[in-house]
């Protein structure tokens, strides 16, 4: 078993995905796996930077193309520096977010695209034909997520807003954005409850994940 | 004569594509025209940020698609903040550097692209079938420009030399790149001789820019 696996994380606001990924992270080195995690945007030094241009300030300060092109250059990044030479040495790579945010985000959530075909361009531009082997999708109830979400920020005097701004529809638009994409994709996407406490939503993803690999990774 | 027209400056290190443009915009204005400069990488502030991560630091921080990334999403800040707005209200835009430096210098100049295929898709992307109405091409022998270009550097504790440290070879590619884009494209480009001294290159410039009004904008 000693080829590289790229897994992600993708889920609305407030579903828990980070902790749920570090959690995780946790179990693999128990497990005995070579772990590494990152996440995007920011996953490297040059994407923090990226990061902070779109996470903050005014969400009208530039329109969804620009947006599209600095995730994409941001993934490129995480993809060249981070993700592939990790691969590369048989590890497992955890990301929290990778494309399908962007689809759920940029198309499906702010529905100012008619269809995916700049963002296919732009995968295709930075990834050819890479995919993740799997990606976990915490799914949770929009009023749920965006009340955890505000909470934190709340807590932590959180500057990044810039996203659960958008109005109630957005999100609504964004999680069946999301259940669109693993409906389409089942043999990738694995949808896991998050509305649940933490360590039930964990316990159910070790499971799905020891599934999968008895499927999988023979 | 109120329509707008986009007019770009391109060229190699140390041309003087800046100081020329300067200079045609100051008799534009004594001519009555209504004209609004910009810049590209950094014409606006967001845009600012990406210039920096553009041209300072190590040239080996990101790939070239990353690169690409990065000054196409600028490039559409610009547009769609600065230069179609200015446009829209039939002012004169003069641009210092378009799409033209990007081919110039990531694919001909780096030679790490086969084709221009990614540019073009990008440029489609965020431009559309959008073009300059006019671009001087600014040409000057590599040695002299790069020459020019350190003094200036020196003079003023530059800290942008990313592009610079490329080797002659690299500079050399870059202006027979322009000259062949020029070439191929003969109504929208005038080739400049910018080996001469500022106020003789100047005059040059103008003198073009009165035959393509008389042949162009009657």
């Amino acid at each position: 078993m000693a080829e590289g696996l790229f897994i992600t994380f993708e889920g609305g606001e407030g579903s828990g995905k980070s902790t749920q990924l570090k959690l995780f992270a946790e179990y693999l080195k128990q497990t005995g796996y070579d772990v590494i995690i990152t996440r995007e945007p920011g996953g490297t030094d040059v994407g923090k930077e990226i990061r902070r241009l779109l996470v903050e300030g005014n969400k009208d300060k530039f329109d969804e193309i620009t947006e599209a092109l600095l995730f994409y250059a941001d993934r490129r990044i995480n993809l060249t520096k981070v993700v592939w030479p990790a691969l590369a040495e048989g590890k497992i790579v955890l990301s929290d977010r990778f494309n399908d945010s962007t689809l759920a985000y940029q198309y499906y959530g702010s529905g100012k695209f008619s269809d995916t075909r700049i963002m296919d361009t732009l995968y295709q531009v930075i990834a050819g034909d890479f995919k993740p082997d799997l990606t976990f999708l915490l799914d949770i109830d929009v009023k749920t997520g965006l009340s955890r979400s505000f909470k934190k920020a709340e807590e932590m005097a959180n500057k990044e807003l810039r996203f659960e701004q958008a109005s109630l529809d957005f999100h609504e638009r964004l999680r069946n954005g999301y259940l669109t994409m693993a409906k389409a994709d089942p043999n990738r996407f694995r949808v896991i409850n998050a509305n649940q406490d933490i360590s039930t939503v964990s316990q159910n993803l070790i499971a799905t994940w020891n599934n999968f690999e008895k499927e999988n990774r023979k």
